[in-house]
């Protein structure tokens, strides 16, 4: 299963760069530095792993290309699973990372879940962060089946990986930014609380932007051919 | 009209972007973290809806495009339809999400319009507007001609995105950037006010500089050939 | 002369870029904004007008390409004088811009020129801007020979230009950063005083280092074959 | 010997580019721009001499190259010397500079050497560096290994360089980032004390992480192939 190992490799690697730079670095390097990680990581793995398994690292990613007629169900299950499993180890690995040093507290500084709501950054509303959760993956779904349905997969990798960090950058206040339901559920695992009891809207709202993006494909509504 | 579609979501989605980094995050991210916003959404548009519609995204592009005789008089004048109606969706779109937070008020904040003179950012003059968006607007689309007439259109969408964020980086302070009329009527319509009364500058301005812009091409002064 | 006229277009949008994000950006978007402007201003020129003419738009990269064997006497000095001539309108129309707000005065704020000593930025010697100056040239004209010299030229103006970013990043505090004596021309003829008094350095300096990386790629020591 | 040439120029410049933007431009650019200074000097010399020696400029790569098969022995230690020579020249070409204002000393700013434990930027323990190094090494030569496989080649260069420019936003605080001990070496020659006292886990961590990963790719696990 060289596939699932490369989703395994790469849904850790976009855990721990991405809310790595958030937990280790935020106060440093703000959100726009945290937006450019997310975003990099993505183009990491992209040529790193991408030859591989496609560097999905992405359940929604997994079920836009499955709605959308290119990838069986059977083998999203599998790239499911590694992806989750991934993604908790990379959630694992920076929180051992994080918690050698002393400023650092699991309780108070989290492990960069998404979130909304008092107490959470901007503290937008439910119907802000699904509204948000919902257009960001759909656009970010359609870039992703534009750009590997061209022809043109070499520039793949980046045009995705900077696609997401200009999605980190618009929308960290609002929900930490998901559109990756595997990316929620690793932090959410290990912090608990409220991050376990909101994560039913990273998973379902990703998934249905993911589905929509899917359907115009299916359909020939924004594919070239 | 594939085309047209696209046209819609590739202005929607720069207007949320680009504007939505502004209102959303720009206390976080600064003018360097939407300058990046604005000009990563043209990467991801450019690689994802580019292979349907050439991703123009912007009726000054769509102008130079046709004075330089790329594009028919009545596919222009669709592509402006689709590109107005995708920034004010796009716009909506974003007051939605920023109203979803105790700390937004559309009154006080806007919704990134455009603009010059006292109270608006820099605090430039009239003439200073006029200078800045005829001249980045000239050269904003001579990039574009130059490189999608050298046969080198993979790195089109790079290039054109990389343009726009430098171009945001220098004038953020000056006008807020506009280079693009859909993008600034968008904003304006909601925004009001000001915004509505300054806008023939942000219509005419890039129009005129991406006429001559066209002219150079048409007259072969600086293209390849 | 269709390419003095691309030289003469891109050094203008160099300095209007670079220097315009120093003086009318600076404030809001850092150095490291400063650093990317200059740089990117390199990437849009690069696919804009690198078709027609290569854009080198800088006498020193021309300067390196002379020595390197790689362009004629009489083709470097027009575009000399096309570099320079785009400076010094780029500078101009920068001032012109600037001038649009009360907050200006070329007098206290400068138009991004390059300097050293007492009163400038990290007040480094003499010494230092020289060594610096010269050994940045050198690498910049290296990566310019050995990217455009390997049959890889559609990456070249992506690498070229991110390479001005680094060495801006690193750099501004010592002289500015020049490593283009056209870019150093152009601000100090309307800044004046100092900026002209050591403006021999920004024009030795960098055709040294530029020199040595083209004896190094005429020798073969650095080129592929 | 034309390899070591182009081996000892790369790790000039990357420390010279990366460590020079810590000791010379911290203060002004951050973190964000000290990372971008790291990961875009691995840009500019993959494209500047990538075609004579393949750009490794770390030791660590390397030994990752060898034992994925790719590299013979002789010609890794080969690298190896040309790579400590360049650090430490780069190392020594920085401290020249920095010296060369009377805000600066050897002593209390250092020259970008890594560490961690008290006194050392997010004071980290021992486990935690290590930790870090050996991972992030792992997964920096897992990327180089892939994307250089691939017969993507072209792009490795800026892949490989973005990839550097995430591990360091995500890890300055943890441990300077090294995943390359000639980066380590050169500046802790010049800085003395702790940095020696701290330098074997920044050779032997990275060499391990790369190990890794070339067994990874030996093995097949993670090859396209």
């Amino acid at each position: 299963m060289k596939k699932a190992l490369a989703e395994f490799v790469g849904t850790l690697t976009l855990v721990l760069f991405g809310c790595g730079a958030a937990v280790l670095a935020g106060g440093e390097v703000g959100q726009l530095g945290i937006a450019f990680a997310f975003g990099l990581a993505i183009v990491a793995m992209a040529y790193g792993i991408g030859p591989v398994s496609g560097c999905h690292v992405n359940p929604a990613v997994s079920f836009g290309a499955f709605i959308a007629g290119r990838m069986p169900l059977n083998e999203m299950l599998v790239y499911w699973a590694a992806q989750i499993a991934g993604a908790i180890a990379g959630a694992g690995l920076l929180l051992l990372i994080a918690s050698g040093t002393d400023g650092y507290s699991l309780a108070s500084d989290g492990l960069g879940q998404n979130g909304w709501g008092a107490g959470y950054l901007g503290e937008y509303t439910l119907v802000a962060a699904l509204v948000f959760e919902f257009v960001m993956t759909c656009l970010f779904v359609l870039v992703i089946l534009g750009v590997t349905g061209a022809g043109n997969s070499a520039f793949a990798g980046l045009a995705i990986g900077l696609t997401l960090v200009v999605i980190h950058i618009v929308g960290i206040q609002v929900t930490g930014v998901s559109v990756n339901p595997a990316r929620s559920i690793g932090p959410a695992l290990f912090a608990g609380g409220t991050a376990i009891a909101q994560l039913w809207l990273f998973i379902a709202a990703p998934l249905a932007g993911a589905a929509l993006a899917g359907v115009l494909f299916r359909a020939k509504l924004l594919s070239q051919d």
